[in-house]
């Protein structure tokens, strides 16, 4: 067997996510049913760098699978593309890795973007691509809340009550609010993310943008480590899971 | 009744273009059907700056419309995208014009965007947005070419066979070629265009990026004022109309 990485790019509009699930269509699904007729395996197992919820989109989430052949890396991406019967889902790159090469456990840093549209008017072209927020929002606000939540903290107040991980406490190394156009970007880094914790910034940001939550605000929330006390969780289709780093990759 | 100025933003996808037309749905029609609405109007017409063909996009079409009331413009984009059917529309500002106003005969710069996807595989996230061009392209010599074409030409290589412009002659104003991470952007500027003339300029330029033509093959097509001397058409749905300009327009 040989060890592949994949880079996927896919958009998560009418998909249940990344991971496999009994009855609706997942990112995990398709590329595992597209891999299985290109190498004519039965049971072929793609583990991802993480798990987008239903909506989520990415522009270079990473995997690695197992496949019963060593083709060229480029046969690899042609080939899977071939048979992937989803058109929203695209593996964009591949490249031979070890044995010990984990999408998940190997990797030492994830890289997220939210989009939010804020303008009055509903997107016609970003439909499905951005959260639109139909009021002006306060930028620099929002980059000074962004700011108090840079570090190590226990993120309590901005995880999911599903979240399943063992510890609270991450470590956010970047928290970008930049204009763009009429859109705001959210560009966030991490070693690793509790389930929702990208989507509760967006929401705790736009709540700050638009006047209604002071810093104080913020920090009571940070500070309260109870999610009931925190923001709204921003909707999932402003979401891209941009990409995941591994110790070997170069820069 | 009180003329006003519209911008409108809209995807293309499975429209047949800007123009009204029997047997199917057109920017115009969706738009004259939601004002019609919306002031209780039997005959509405819209006129536009331009006629995007089927498949072209708009970030910033421009039309004029007379209505019979005298309402705020704020009103007016909200009652307008509270009517729109077609959720691939929107206007997304309106302003109070004089009856000397018209959107096409007193426009005086049209900008357009084309965008290439130029990376081996197909785009999942911008499916419908660009053209996806399977090879790497030399933007250097796309740029090349392109200041071959500035400036006033006769421009009847570069026009469709259907075009009803009574002279071929025009001055391409601007035609920048820049690079934008995997996408390759041309901004084209000029008073007024031919039909197709930036979707050939789109196809001309691509077959100079990937090595088929070189920059004597752009100046023979120009030079033959012959369409069946120029290159490919590119297709609609990499193209966006971007602005319409008038005398009035601070800036």
């Amino acid at each position: 067997m040989q060890r592949y990485r994949l880079t996927i790019e896919y958009n998560g509009s009418g998909i249940s996510g990344w991971q496999r699930q009994d009855g609706s269509p997942s990112v995990q699904q398709y590329l595992e049913e597209a891999l299985g007729r290109y190498c004519d395996m039965d049971r072929i197992l793609v583990e991802g760098a993480g798990r987008t919820d239903s909506g989520v989109h990415a522009r270079g989430m990473t995997a690695h699978v197992d496949l019963n052949r060593d083709d060229d890396p480029d046969r690899v991406i042609g080939a899977t593309n071939h048979h992937l019967e989803s058109k929203q889902i695209t593996v964009t790159a591949a490249a031979r890795v070890s044995d010990d090469f984990h999408a998940r456990f190997s990797c030492i840093g994830r890289r997220y973007l939210y989009r939010i549209l804020a303008r009055r008017t509903r997107p016609a072209l970003e439909a499905g691509l951005v959260w639109h927020v139909p009021v002006a929002l306060d930028v620099d606000a929002m980059q000074d809340a962004a700011n108090l939540l840079l570090g190590k903290h226990d993120f309590s107040s901005f995880r999911s009550a599903q979240c399943q991980a063992a510890s609270p406490v991450k470590t956010l190394d970047r928290l970008d609010v930049v204009a763009v156009d009429d859109e705001i970007h959210l560009h966030v880094a991490a070693r690793s993310f509790l389930h929702n914790q990208v989507r509760i910034f967006a929401g705790t940001l736009k709540t700050v943008g638009e006047g209604k939550w002071s810093l104080n605000d913020v920090q009571a929330a940070l500070d309260a480590k109870d999610r009931t006390k925190g923001a709204i969780t921003a909707p999932p289709h402003g979401l891209y899971f941009m990409e995941a780093v591994y110790p070997d990759d170069a820069g």
